[in-house]
């Protein structure tokens, strides 16, 4: 059965130690889930995720059904025999790159019509085939179809596509709750934009239908970054204590660690994946952009406070070169690290919580240079 | 010091089981060495060749000649420290590379004139200007700069070009006596196009001058199978037998075993890498198109023969999918299927050439199905 469990509570902040209990393993929190859109983390093979201690990924729903397809994934196992992932996978509902192209869906009550970003064949999803192609991938935690609304949005068209989530939310957990499997978990999504009056409204009716756990959705879609800090903050007090909270889709370190302190317990995001393909790397002394000429000769190891097998094996000037040498082992080593960095954040978060000295931890790090 | 032992020679062919010492360890021949062009072997981590058993790879001094330069490795200790490769490194001369775009370079009695692919720049490398960038690069097998004869070529031509590459290898041979450094092996190669004539004097005349090994080249060019292999038959006689014989940029599995009973030591070849990159992999049971429709839910191994960890833990279907879907992780997968494919293959053949068996186990293998 699906479970959540506070461990330890920070003594000055919100944030919270804990553990996820899934039908593959138990993960702790607060935990980043790499994410893996197309049923495999970007450039990093699941062997790799699994030495650097990764207990659940993300993949993508609307990616799966559309390629390979989610009965073809059911015929053949689901999706953690698929893609050989031992640990936890939470599927997104597909709604967010639904609706990423609004001028390619058309949105009706009944459920959205969108075009395929990979052949232009037309497609439906509405919340009740969400929850079922979540079941045929047989993902631990699915999330339920919502319109992620765009941002700017006007408080009248938030609040139209705030309610419209909220009614698909509850479509959602009826679906759900037909076949009966309580071992999974579902998730509600909070939504209402920028409108702190709008985002309480959600999180009631969520908590109303009652969820396994709450996502905070439609941020990070260009608003700028005090307004989502202050809306995770507002927000987050009026989710259960006892459920899980999700940020979903966030973020740089810095964003985590803020969050964290908010008392959010899960985040994904593409931006360590995404960054190392682009030679953009997380280091203890800050973002190394790998293709800088000042690196062209620099023997030291790309973050000497990192005990990655990229850090271990090889230099600055090595990584360099692969990355301006198209080399595909770029995406690679440079994927390991960013992933490492990230997994190995997310472990200091937990002890420093555990130890009561989060608060201190945040201020020593200094994340925000460079 | 670099050397060459024949262990054992096969009873009924010219196959032979070698070793070659290298100041980076000990080489079982046959062998089968790994293209990594850039300083690296495209889309394999250097630790995933270290776990198939790989001892020797192939650089190119042509591509890190232009990017990132030989002093600049040099300066940075060397290729092998710059990679990370603790295994041996053969290197080749960058001739054939220069001369692959005859159009844009410049032959010279002096050396070659050539543009660089990357940026156009222009750049010279003589005999004697190779031997000293093989050396920065601090490989274990350098090899002697060569004018590769094109195919179709005429005998007068391909004459002048065979005697073009005489003339230059005895001054790659002096420049590399004048540094006195005898640890690391120095490669001459034999020329002289599809003329057996030429290809004789070729022979004698590197015999002449005195190399740690020969190299067969300008095959696999262009010119039918059968003319390669008579080609590589009737020349190999002449080799010094004590030395090892390189038969460059072959092959096919199937040309492999066949020259491995002609005597040929030491091969390299794109293949195995770069088909892996196209999704055409070596099974023990013919080559397997992943791309195919019929592969779309198929379940089981690529190789049920193979123990590679890409067999060990997706099936085809999943693969199918990964190619399909353009991801990263698809080359490197199917890149360790196929070098571990090449390097069980060359495995078995030292084995049976050990065990005298290696003609049936020729016969049995039935390479050539498909």
């Amino acid at each position: 059965m699906f479970g959540f469990e506070v461990l330890h509570k920070d003594a000055a902040t919100h944030a919270r130690r804990g553990v996820l209990h899934t039908p593959h393993g138990d993960v702790p929190t607060p935990v980043f889930m790499p994410v893996g859109t197309a049923g495999a983390v970007k450039a990093m093979p699941g062997e790799a995720l699994e030495a650097l201690g990764a207990r659940i990924i993300l993949a993508n729903t609307y990616h799966l059904f559309l390629r390979p397809g989610h009965e073809r994934i059911e015929r053949l196992g689901g999706l953690h025999r698929f893609m050989a992932w031992r640990g936890a996978l939470l599927t997104d509902s597909g709604g967010y790159q639904v609706f990423s192209h609004r001028d390619l869906c058309r949105i009706r009550e009944e459920g959205v019509e969108f075009r395929s970003h990979i052949d232009g064949s037309r497609n439906f999803i509405s919340p009740e085939t969400a929850m079922d192609i979540q079941r045929s991938l047989g993902s631990d935690i699915a999330m339920v179809f919502d319109d992620c609304t765009p941002y700017p949005c006007s408080f009248a068209d938030a609040e139209a596509s705030m309610e419209r989530s909220m009614r698909w939310a509850a479509r959602c957990r009826r679906r759900w709750d037909a076949a009966g499997d309580r071992s999974r978990g579902l998730f509600g999504i909070v939504q209402g934009g920028v409108y702190p009056e709008l985002r309480a409204r959600s999180a009631q009716a969520l908590a109303a239908i009652g969820f396994s756990g709450t996502a905070v959705g439609g941020l990070s879609v260009g608003e700028p970054k005090e307004l989502m800090g202050s809306i995770v903050e507002s927000t987050l007090p009026l989710l259960p204590w006892d459920r899980p909270r999700y940020l979903m889709g966030v973020g740089t370190p810095e964003d985590i660690v803020r969050a964290v302190a908010m008392g959010v317990d899960m985040f994904d995001c593409v931006l360590p994946t995404r960054n190392a393909r682009n030679g953009c790397l997380f280091t203890s002394q800050g973002r190394v952009l790998i293709k800088n000429a000042a690196y062209a000769e620099d023997q030291g190891p790309l973050d000497p406070a990192c005990s990655c097998s990229t850090c271990r094996r090889f230099s600055r000037a090595y990584l360099r070169h692969l990355f301006l040498a198209g080399e595909h082992l770029s995406a690679f080593y440079n994927t390991v690290h960013n992933l490492s960095f990230y997994l190995d954040m997310m472990r200091k978060i937990r002890e420093s919580i555990e130890l009561d000295n989060f608060c201190n931890w945040l201020n020593q790090i200094g994340i925000e240079r460079r």
